[in-house]
Formats: C-alpha cells, structure tokens, sequence
C-alpha cells in the first residue's frame, strides 16, 4: 500500500486528553479515531492490526472446534426479561424501540439469544459437546469510557458459548476454552495471566479474567509472591489469622469524640491507629437499609459489595434512612441500629475496638464483636499488598492489570431461566450446562501497544503488526531510487509480504521518525546513496542494528527475518 | 467440520410464513434463523457462505485500490442534524439515548461520519483519489420486512466511500466502482445488470442499482428490448409521442355522473377506456396540498411521488384538506381548485378528456389539458410494459428484480452541507467530491439461493459454497467405512479443501436429501458395498451422474474438479 495515499494522517502530538502511553500513540500512529466519547473508528493502519487479532482468536478457536456463526447487534427484549437482565443492565446499556414500540437492546453479550439457538438446533445429547462463536459489536453505556480503546462504549467483541450434557463436560470445555485463550494471548504478543474472577453481570460461580499486568490497566490484581494463586480484588481473599482475643475486655463505653466524624479524625483525636476503630456503612438494598462493619484500616471493596447487595450501582443511605435505623451521621457503629441488616466483614476480629455510638459527638471504645453485636459475617474488604494468600499464606502483592479476556462457567443459570434443554441419554429433558468466554479485539490491540513501544512508538509484535514490511524510499522524487523501490515492493508483495510503501515527497527525517511510530517490524530504506553501492538498507524495529545487503539479496534476507517470526 | 455436531439443524418443511423458494431453502439448510422479525443469526453453515461473499466483495474492492476501515455501529446525532437526516430518516431507523441524554443512531449509513474522517486524514488534494471501505452492521426499521434475507432490520453491508478533487476524479472511482461491482457479482454466481436509479435518501443525481432478474424481488425493472436502456421504475421514463391535438375541441361541459367516484365506474357509465378520463390525486406536501394529474390509465409511481414531495411517506389530503381547495372527493378535477399546487404528469395530452368538476356526481366533458387549466409538467407515472424506450423508442418490458448492490455519484452534497474541504492544488479549500457503493451481504446471499437451487434444495456456486465437498460415510457404524471416511477428510483436508463430514448415524434416504438441500457442489460418498470394490463415489450437485472412481484415485478426481472451479 502507498503511504501517499493511506487514509490515516500520523500526528506529531497526541490530544492532551489521551490518557495512557498506548491512547497516544494509537492516536499518533492513526490506528484509530474517536468519532464520540468511546466510540472509534479503525483506520486502514488498525483495522489490518484488529483483523490479524481477529484471526489469531479464529484459529484458537476453530482448533478447539468451535463453530463461527453470528447474532445481531439488535436483540428483542423478551429474552432479556426472562432472564432478569433487561433491568439489571438497564444502567450500562442501549435501548431502542422500533416504530411499532417493541424494545430491543444494542447487545451487551449474547447468553439469552445462543440458548434461544441452541433450543432449535441442538434436540440430542448427541450434538453436544458444542462451542459457538462470534465476532460482533457490542454496546455499553460505559460513563467512565477511558484511555482510548481501553474502555468504549462501542467494540468487537468475540464471544463464544458452550454447550454440554453436564457439569463434567462443561469443565472440559471451560479447559479448552482456557488453554486456547492463553495460546491466543501468546501468539499476539500478550504475557496475559489468568486470574480468578467475579462472574458479575455473567452469572454462575467459576469465572476467570486474563490480565495484562500494566499501569494503564484500571484493574487491580493480587498476586501471590510464593504460589499461584492470583485474583481480581473484586474477588481476591486473604487467610485471616485467628490471633486476636477479647478475654478480659471491659465493657462497652462511651467517649466524647466532639467532630470526629471520619477515621483520620478518631486517629488525631484518640492517638490509635486505624485498626483501632470499626467503621460502619449505611447502604441501600432493595430490602432496606444495610450496615457493613469493617476495621477502619480496610477499605470496602465495591464491586464485592455490589455483588454482594445484587445492585447495579451502591447507594448511600440518605437522611431518612439514618432516621430509621436510629444512625448519627458521622458517629455509625454497629451497637443499637435497628431495622437495619448488619454484615461484619471477615476482617472484623474478635477483640475490642472503638465504633461509633449512633450519638452525636460520641463514640464507644471496648466494643467486641460478638459479644456486643452480631452481623452476618461478609467478605467485602479490599486486599491489599502484604496481606497473606488464601491458599499458602504467602505474602499478596496487589499490581494493576488490563483484563484483555474473560471466561465464565454459569452451567445451567441460563437454560434455567430460559427452560433451555435438550434430550438426554437416558431420555429425560435437561437443561444444557453453559459457558461464556470473551475477548475484546480493541482493547487487545490497545493492550498490545501498551505494552509494545519506546519512546518513539510502537513495536508491533510481527503475528499482529499492520504490515510486514515498511519500505522507505529516499528521496521518492530520484528516478532510479523510485523505479528500485517500486521493483522492490512488487517483489515482496509476490511473496506474499504486506508491504506499506512510503512514496510520500518527505524528508528522510518525517519518513523515519513516521516508521518508527507507525512501529512496523522492518523497515527497508531505498536511498540513493546506497543504491550507488547496489545496496538497501534493513534495519528491525526493535534494534538498533543496521545491515547494508546486496540489492539482489535484500528479497532473499527480508524473508529469512520473517521466516524467523512466531505467527 | 463434523455434521454430528454441526450448530444447525435442517429442516424438512419450511415455516409456513417462508415467502420466496430462497426463504424456504435458508431456513431449511439452517443457513439463518430469525431472532425477531427481521433480525437474523447466520449459523455456521450460512456464516461460511457470508464470509464467502464478504471476501469476494474486499478481493474486488482491494484490486481497485480501495482501503479496508470500521466505522461504528452506533454514530452520534449532530453530523446527521448537519445534513438534515437525522429528521428524514426518523421512520426508517433506530434511534437510541445514552444515559446522559446524548442521541445515536444505529447508523443507515455512514456518509456524514466518513466526511469528518477524510476531513482530519486527507489535508491535500494529493492524498487523492482515496476510497474506504468498511463491512458493518446498519438498521433500518422496515416495516415492510420481508423474505428471509431480501429486506431485514439489520444487515451487514458493505460500503465504500470515494472522495476525489473534482467531477472528473469522482467519475473515474464511480467507473471503477461499476466495475468492481460488476466483477463481484459475477464472481459469487449473480447474473446482475446495471440499472438507471434513484438516488433517493443518498442525494446527488446519478445512481444505479445492480438487479439480478427473479420472481422474488420487489422491485420493477424497465428494460429495452432494443437497446441497452435499463431503469428501475422509480427512474425510468418512456419516449412520449405528441400524436393527440386539441384542434376544433369543444369548451369544456358538465356531465351528470351520479356516484361515479372511480375511473373503473366511469368506464362502465361513459362507455370509455381508462385513457379518455383524467385523474386527480390530492397529496398533503410540506408547503400545502398538491394536486396531481394522469391520464386515466396510468398510475402513479410512488417513489418518484416521494421524490418529487421530498417526503418519506405519502399522505393523502384529509377531509379539511378538500375543503380548503374546493375539491369533492370522488369528483376532483383539475379546473376550479385553488389553493393547491397543480403537477401534470407528461402522460397528460394535450386532447379533451373527461375530468372531475368538483362537484358531486359531476364531471367535464371536453376538458383540454393547458386550455383549461394549467400546472408544472412532472414525470410521475409508473412506465408500463410495451412504453416506448427514452433512449430508442423500442419496446420497454417490466420484469422484477432484486436489487443486490448501489452505487451513487452525489459529488459534494454531503461536503457542502459538512463544510468537508481539502487544500487544492491551486491552493484554495475545496470541497470533497464523492460517491457511496454498497451491497448487502444477506441479500445476496439469498438471491443467490433464489436464483440457485433445483426442487430438492440449494445449487451453491463453488465461490461461495459453504465446504467444497460434503463426504457421506454409509453406514457410519461399519468400522471400515468410518475408518476410511475419515482418512479421506484428512487428505482431503490437508490439500486445502473444506469438507463437511456427514458422521450421523442416518439412513442413506436421510444423508442424500440433506446433501442435496445443503447444496455442496461436490459430495463424495464412502459406502460399505462401493469400499468392497475398493471404489468412492463422486457426484456434482448440480449433474445427475455418478462416478465410481478407485479410492487411490479419489483424492486426485476431487481435486481435478475443484481445480476447475471459478473463483
């Protein structure tokens, strides 16, 4: 392809809004463009770089067996409503109506329509296992889009639905699905890590999340620094020691803590640390008021305590509702609340604390949980760097990660609720036992250059780059140098090689700084110094090695390098 | 790819409500299955055929130089507003909010968005001609969805974008747009012709559709027997020959008509053929009711009506419509009115006829169109089989049509209204010249079915065949058979070829009629009595003979025949 031509402009400066290293430069590079807030556009340059990340998701996928096929964009309510989630999703989705009034959703993901499929095609145990999937765009009313193609509110997403007789078959599907998913992270150039996960919006217990570890990424992961256990904090435990103990503690007492309204204030006040205060939440659920008691040292982890209160978005209890309770803004504790469903975190220790006294300007110290209130007991704490693994003790440490996949075993959630089944071996009707598994091709691509570049831009990894071969011609005005260049291009592209050809009437300085942007793997220079030595210059992206070959050997060496490349 | 376990289940009768034999034989192939009224899933069979065609389609559009991007599904309201679209297209799109207010459109097309494209990437008229294309979802609220694929509520299309620096550039892309439409079509098995169109919610004067002739489309084509003249009823005119004089006519007299409300009446009462009568059609326009004049025994052709009113809907004039003009319904005539705009079609003579008098159960005798009353000449009625050609004079025929593929020439409408310019090589702003190309993938994919299949089931093109060879083994529970069936998938495979495997446990009447219903060019069948001879039998879906060839020389015959393909 001539660069003269390409539609796709290469900018010096990225937009001040572009957040991450990979938003600037795929704003730099014309990868993509914003055409509104998280809505892009891929230009030719990316659009090449998402379809070979498409394909490479393909061949993963067809090797494990399953089949491609395609939903549309617009799905009909009904089936959402069978499922509960027409209004859970209201918050993060697209509606529309047609002229008629009949509702339909932009699709968030696909479970309702594939068992709908599923119900049709598949009448025997016979045809299953099954794995279908496809490629399309999916809408979310994201209100934190960010960081270009990180966040959208518009992307491609493949994903694909498993089908099985039972629970036995579906953990080898989820296996299948899981060992594809790290071969397609790895040919496209992602050191990704699986991670345990919250199902969320998915349903179904087992869920797994694949994490690019990057300061771009807006998830935060523990890891543990002795075994392998790793989990999103949405979901993340920590082995709680049992070393506290309240024997011989004094009973409850009040104390005057005058404005003390926050954690940090009690700890200026009282001179304690944190973790000597318990800290307690007023939420609403659709039963009522909630309390959530946590030690003042730990942080309530949100998506926990969505998941946990089936809510969309938290929402703090409002003056009437602390009327009710009997709570004093700023002095909550656990002591004395009524009508209130009170959940103590699994960090909450047995052995006294201070907590508020649900009194103005007054708190109690000595206050045991368990002797002096229950509560059921919750994991909603965030963990943090340091705390010890769940499963060897080991010590946590807490890294920020893009999640570029995620899969989720829901077994019969679905088919439940949507009466989906089939006939199984001994005649009866049951319901299929499921599995979802998804990849974002943008945020993939967005990952890749995240983690993919210097300071002068992108190192496409070769399985993924645009373009095999990008073949400067200097200047482009020289006949000769223009007439060789071109022979050159034609000769690689029979080949078989992608060439981008820079025919542009630029400087050799625009021409290279735009090479080493745009980040194709080589880059070959026709120039007419050395054409008068019969010689083309080579030079990798990610070195900075320089080769002068014979013209009548720089064919044969370009496809010796490419040969080279993992694919 | 395993029939057993194929996603997609075939179908021995076809829904009642299958309209056309292409409807009929895509529902029973399990090509698509419908989600919601006009909304469609490709299964995996079907998927491969549309991915067939999509690949023909971007061969073609590569090889004319055209760039491959993705534009989004959802697009913004402001650059819709800019053109006046967003209005115009209300009843025949999707509209959504998101949760800030902000509108969308689940977008018809994307003119406006790829001028705001060329308008950041293309500064100079040197970056020029460029064409883009993309293959995306669009919604349109049909109401009238109908036929399987041929008009549904959301498709894949694939659209290009031209943008040239003047008129010339711009007929030259359109030109090789032609031809690459023209190529496309041929390649995927359509007999498509080229037809004169209307440019309807595109703008811009010149446009044609590619119609392949079947029973099954909706619209009407005029064609010349003689010459290459070839139009869409929307467009197509007929050469008018002024034969009829009004010399000597009589002044215009009432007749007694008493409840004569329609030609048909008239005919019966005057003893007189439809063309001795006039008729009035009184439409509400934007700017007052408009009144429209035949000949009694022409119609009116409704989107050159819409055209002409530049509304997206007629609508006749109401009660207080007629009031306010001084027409009597039933009795409208042309003379007397007022208040209305008078359009007369070319149809119109200038000789007496009988018209309305606008009055009850009267008429005019004598009436003599621009003696008696006068308006502008329009071309609104619909041409005729046996009209005579505009551009010859021979014989028109009227045959229906599906139309698979348009190309528009609107030079700078969307530019001007988008204030969309580049730097011209005189070094002023000029506005972006272009032009706009599609075609539907599920529409033709279709009418190939529609124009491919036989009364057993579909006849797929080999280019667009979803797997080469459709290989029975019978029966699959003889050891030998499976055994050798599944050797010769492998080689077959590993030569490149697609083949779907019929590994059911199924009678041979069962595994003949899928085969033929799917319509694979090429079934090779592994039986037990043929393998006794050490013998394969090979048959063309679309020939009646069978060939037993020795199964050393299975492999190499497939080949040879498939080798032999178009593509």
């Amino acid at each position: 392809m001539r660069q003269s031509t390409l539609f796709g402009r290469t900018l010096r400066e990225a937009p001040a809004e572009a957040q991450t290293p990979g938003h600037r430069l795929m704003l730099r590079a014309a990868i993509a463009r914003p055409l509104a807030a998280g809505f892009y556009t891929w230009l030719p340059l990316g659009f090449r770089v998402a379809k070979k990340v498409e394909r490479i998701i393909r061949e993963e996928q067809d090797r494990i067996g399953a089949q491609e096929m395609e939903m549309p964009v617009l799905t009909p309510a009904e089936p959402w409503k069978q499922t509960g989630r027409w209004e859970a999703l209201e918050p993060i989705t697209f509606r529309t109506k047609d002229h008629n009034g009949r509702e339909f959703m932009v699709s968030y993901t696909h479970e309702e329509f594939v068992h709908l499929h599923a119900m049709q095609e598949i009448q025997s145990y016979r045809q299953m296992p099954a794995i279908v999937y496809h490629f399309q765009s999916k809408g979310r009313d994201e209100t934190r889009a960010r960081a270009g193609l990180l966040r959208v509110r518009e992307f491609v997403m493949k994903d694909a639905y498993s089908f099985d007789v039972d629970q036995a078959g579906l953990e080898k599907s989820y296996a299948a699905e899981h060992r594809a998913y790290a071969r397609t992270f790895e040919r496209m150039g992602l050191d990704a890590i699986s991670v345990e996960s919250d199902t969320g919006a998915m349903g179904g217990d087992v869920a797994h999340e694949f994490q690019v570890l990057n300061e771009a990424g807006e998830d935060r992961i523990a890891i543990c620094t002795n075994c392998d256990y790793k989990a999103n904090l949405e979901k993340a435990t920590r082995k709680i020691a049992a070393k506290a103990s309240a024997d011989g503690a004094s009973p409850a007492t009040p104390i005057s803590t005058p404005g003390a309204t926050t954690i940090d204030d009690l700890e200026r006040t009282l001179r304690l640390p944190a973790s000597a205060f318990l800290k307690t939440l007023l939420l609403r659920s659709k039963d009522g008021v909630v309390a959530i008691v946590l030690p003042g040292d730990r942080a309530a982890n949100e998506p926990k305590l969505r998941k946990l209160l089936d809510v969309a978005n938290l929402e703090f209890a409002n003056d009437a509702d602390f009327a009710t309770v009997g709570g004093v803004a700023g002095f909550v504790g656990p002591i004395g609340l009524r009508n209130a469903r009170v959940l103590v975190d699994v960090s909450v220790e047995t052995r006294p604390y201070v907590a508020g006294a649900n009194k103005k300007d007054t708190h109690l110290r000595d206050v045991v949980p368990g002797r002096d209130f229950s509560g059921e007991r919750v994991d909603v704490h965030d963990v943090r760097e340091g705390d010890a693994c769940p499963r060897c003790g080991g010590k946590l440490e807490i890294k920020r990660g893009i999640e570029v996949g995620n899969i989720f075993a829901y077994g019969t959630y679905y088919a439940k609720k949507m009466n989906a089944t089939f006939e199984a071996e001994d005649g009866t009707r049951k319901p299929f036992v499921g599995g979802s598994y998804g990849i974002g091709i943008g945020r993939a691509v967005q990952t890749i250059i995240e983690t993919h570049h210097d300071d002068r831009g992108i190192l496409w990894p070769p399985s993924v780059a645009p373009f095999d071969v990008h073949l400067i011609a200097l200047p482009v005005t020289e006949p000769e140098v223009r007439t060789t260049a071109e022979k050159v291009v034609a000769e690689l592209e029979t080949t078989g090689l992608e060439v981008l050809y820079d025919d542009r009437d630029e400087s050799a300085g625009v021409k290279f700084a735009d090479a080493d942007l745009i980040g194709i793997p080589l880059r070959m220079t026709v120039s007419k110094r050395n054409l008068k030595e019969g010689k083309v210059e080579i030079k990798g992206r990610s070195s900075a090695d320089l080769e002068l070959v014979p013209l009548s050997e720089g064919l044969a060496r370009v496809r010796a390098i490419v040969a080279a490349w993992p694919r």
